[in-house]
């Protein structure tokens, strides 16, 4: 990468990534991936040495897939290990979740569903992004009434979110594995169009290989036990899955 | 009231009201009034002499005037002091909330309502009845998925949680008073009509006399004060209140 990242603006920092302004063109900016790993909104953290260019990679792949697809993504193409290229965009402050088995805070909240069920369909949810808050579930009629975006807008991302999620579940099926659930964010671009931004990786999604729970090898090992090392190995495995994409 | 409830079946008992059994007709039920008063999903609870057959009253005026309306509900007439009359209905477990102003847990969960703010239209959203989970979230994705109702279902509870806000709000609107906010149940009666049940009480919503928050007679002066002698003097103020409607 021709620029020193330390001599660019930062417009946005994560817990897990740093958007930085483009130093030549306003409507991009850079994405770099930080090795840290987070749980519990930030209440578990640890640094897992290569993360951030295995989820870099991991997320340009997918993003990649998705473009191909027909998806809109923020997603022009990485620039080195740790750093993609991306569209500018404002974040509309919404996690947007599918999901096609019941698991995780789903289960917990809604005892009707049993852990592990397969669901009658892809299903779709929004939480507002607010740590203190545990991102709290809103609706559409919340969200737009509070102006986070358009009664419009709330259905493209609601239509994108499904979408996305059928293509990554047959990408997974083809590699022998089974997408359970995901959660993916949008923005918006200077022209107004509506994509899908921020990340894909072993962050944002629960994966069984083989289809068994045991065989899990994304964050949700790190998730239950803390173990750094073991959770590594879930996210070079998964690497070399959406490798096959 | 010609039947001793004491010697009748309990459908349902929950933490201010009862449900018999009908002891003639299958398709009624008699839904008793208590006393009890609670806050925080149960966390704080007391007695209030009296409450019952305000609130059965205040029911009784309410669902009244929504029949008045067009607006199918459970109620068919008050029998005696702290009982109703009621279709007998299988309960949506569901607590549809409507807002026109912002209040609340609404503003604790999304900052960027501020508090008393009004909103651009009558929210809508719905919580799933579980007291252990603080009644969390859930919207027409999840609750469909689960099997709680159907889609069309679904649709219809929405119309008519906002429907009956709107006739509320401006019958309130008459009589000197906002409507905040409020929260509604449904049921399905055994030939399939969803109809709104439960009850409409000082307990459902809340209502400041002259749009003044200070002003407010119903039971968040219960939750933000535990003071029973005083929260019972808004539950009357509201029964004159509704007397008018």
């Amino acid at each position: 990468m021709k620029w020193d990242l330390s001599q660019l603006e930062i417009i946005a920092e994560g817990k897990t990534k740093t958007v930085y302004a483009h130093p030549e063109n306003p409507q991009l900016s850079l994405l770099y991936f930080k090795d840290d790993i987070t749980a519990g909104d930030g209440a578990k953290h640890d640094v897992m040495k290569g993360k951030g260019a295995i989820n870099c990679e991991t997320s340009s792949l997918v993003m990649r897939c998705l473009n191909r697809h027909g998806v809109p993504t923020h997603f022009v193409e990485q620039i080195d290990e740790n750093t993609q290229l991306v569209r500018k965009v404002d974040m509309i402050p919404l996690e947007c979740i599918s999901r096609q088995i019941a698991y995780g805070s789903l289960v917990r909240r809604f005892p009707f569903f049993k852990k592990g069920e397969q669901l009658p369909y892809v299903t779709f949810e929004t939480h507002f992004k607010n740590d203190a808050e545990h991102d709290p579930p809103i609706n559409k009629s919340l969200a737009v009434a509070g102006g986070l975006l358009t009664n419009e807008q709330y259905k493209i991302i609601h239509g994108i979110t499904i979408k996305a999620f059928k293509i990554l579940r047959d990408a997974f099926e083809n590699v022998g594995a089974t997408l359970v659930d995901y959660k993916v964010e949008f923005g918006i671009t200077s022209d107004g169009q509506i994509v899908l931004a921020d990340e894909l990786t072993n962050d944002s999604w629960r994966v069984w290989p083989g289809g068994i729970e045991e065989h899990m090898i994304d964050k949700q090992v790190y998730r239950d036990t803390g173990d750094v090392k073991k959770a590594k190995v879930g996210y070079e495995q998964m690497l070399e899955l959406v490798r096959r994409f």
